[in-house]
């Protein structure tokens, strides 16, 4: 954490800055010795998952679809979404701001409420930071730290395998999509894309109960990110889109697009062995109130195929596939 | 990680350019059990610092005055600089890039080697980080990991003891002055800028050898940054003119100012007991080819004196004595 830059619209230094977004939340997680203010964190943890995600303006988000304070909250939980995919339990957080000198306190003012409700959601403690003006859009880095026991990677699949998702795909996408079109989103699909869910319960419980250990958050879209799986593994995935769980808000039209390629829902993806969650799919989902859904499953070979037709996410033909940035 | 970013310029997706970054480095430090290419990497430690620090193109550095290496090399060495004021020992590196669409293949494979040269340098293993284009300027977010095992932080101090730095100041801020006036500094002063250096080996040292518990680097600068250490420990710093150590390339007009306010030297400022670092200096001289110098010492009250005269370096009067960065 430095200090190294000027504060462009207040008297307050930049400590006081920083200080105001790391400060104001409650006692520390108990894995934290030294919290936010000196020149680095310090925890104390045996088995740490970190990870890091950034979220830009203009990229990510525009300011003209949501609150400065649902950036926040969003910047934190897909960050935090990637200590989900390692049934990782989230403790620490930390925070770099750059942010545009035009508005610069009220952008800081409103991301501060999001970032600390995300933080407070998921049981972490902000732990650290920086914070820079910058000729540029906001930028958000977000860093999370979490406990991990087992290792639960994107790898050790085999033929036979089964692939589930948490939830229902392409809510988010199906947001942005009407956005673009100029139009306002039922509550359902904006939720979709500001409210990512918090999966880390969902991944402990499928870790502990179903001895899962291949997990993926869908950030860019349930073809894609199966394909980093089986990319990871070395196995074909095979998934059925007549089985894909579609938000219920998305126009039919593209409801099958989207549930198979659009990002950013924030919900799990995992390989099962055969037959292991069938017995305990209702068990799950009346204790977690979602959705637990069998897809696909593993054949040798390699990618992703579709309903048996062959089908590499990669290949510049399925590239289409995968989720197009909405202003890339 | 993610993967939501399509990449403007190449066939590549964006997993082979974050890739591209984080591989090419040699095995990974003990310490990491799953590097990068996963949801989040994974290590084992038991008391871990961290810290993140941002760079900024045209705000921390323009690339009319450095190569993108340098660039690279530099915010990871100013991230690691933070760990040196923790005494702590780098073993983990993240770096998250948001970056322009003109010229982004060209500016990643520039950031890279300077990222890994850094990386090697110090020991550590690059085990995350994301990876955007932007419509703004280069932003380099690094996130370090160091092992720590004394708490030193900013706190702790007493009336009675000394306050020392190492090596030499000013430089940094001098080598921007000259280009700001459309000069070129010497060889020594560009280093002072563009090669921050690596101080954990001398703070490890100093811990071991002194029973130093109070060390901050100098980012601000030393009248700044002993300012944030006397507000932490509630005493009056004094420093000494004439004492502090300028770099020998500094123009003799300016040499005191930068010396006291600028910033970026990365050197560290340390607090010890009275008399226990004088009979040590030449040994400390000798076994680092490095500076080691009294500047001050500490008295009742607060804030920071020069010379008997009373300067709070956060009080307006005073802010010209502060780092002022060369573009806010």
């Amino acid at each position: 954490m430095k200090d190294r830059n000027s504060n462009p619209e207040s008297a307050g230094t930049e400590s006081d800055l920083i200080a105001r977004i790391l400060t104001g939340m409650d006692g520390l997680n108990s894995r934290i010795l030294l919290g936010a203010g000196d020149d680095a964190a310090v925890f104390r943890n045996r088995q740490t998952a970190i990870s890091t995600d950034l979220t830009i303006e203009d990229v990510h988000f525009n300011r003209n679809w949501i609150s400065l304070h649902e950036v926040g909250f969003r910047a934190v939980m897909s960050a935090i979404s990637d200590l989900a995919a390692m049934a990782a339990d989230p403790f620490g957080v930390l925070i770099s701001l750059a942010l545009p000198k035009k508005g610069y306190n009220v952008i800081l003012e409103g991301l501060r409420g999001g970032i600390h409700e995300a933080v407070r959601k998921v049981g972490a403690s902000l732990i650290g930071g920086d914070l820079s003006s910058s000729p540029g859009p906001i930028v958000i880095d977000v860093t999370v730290l979490g406990e991990t026991r087992d290792l639960v990677t994107r790898t050790g699949i085999s033929s036979g395998d089964e692939v589930w998702v948490t939830g229902v795909l392409g809510g988010s996408a199906g947001a942005v999509k009407i956005w673009l079109d100029g139009g306002d989103p039922s509550t359902e699909l904006r939720n979709a894309f500001t409210r990512p869910p918090f999966r880390v319960p969902e991944a402990r419980w499928l870790v502990e109960n179903a001895g899962v250990r291949t997990m993926i958050d869908i950030s860019d879209g349930l073809l894609r990110d199966a394909g980093h799986m089986a990319d990871a593994s070395d196995v074909c995935i095979v998934i059925e889109p007549k089985k894909i769980p579609l938000h219920p808000d998305l126009d039919p039209d593209i409801a099958l697009r989207f549930g198979m390629s659009g990002g950013e829902d924030y919900e799990l993806c995992l390989v099962s062995k055969k037959g292991i969650l069938n017995p305990l799919v209702e068990i799950f989902e009346e204790k977690f109130g979602l959705g637990l859904t069998r897809v696909g499953y593993v054949e040798e070979g390699s990618g992703i195929e579709i309903k048996g037709k062959e089908c590499n996410p990669e290949s510049p033909s399925n590239r289409i596939l995968g989720f197009d940035h909405f202003l890339v």
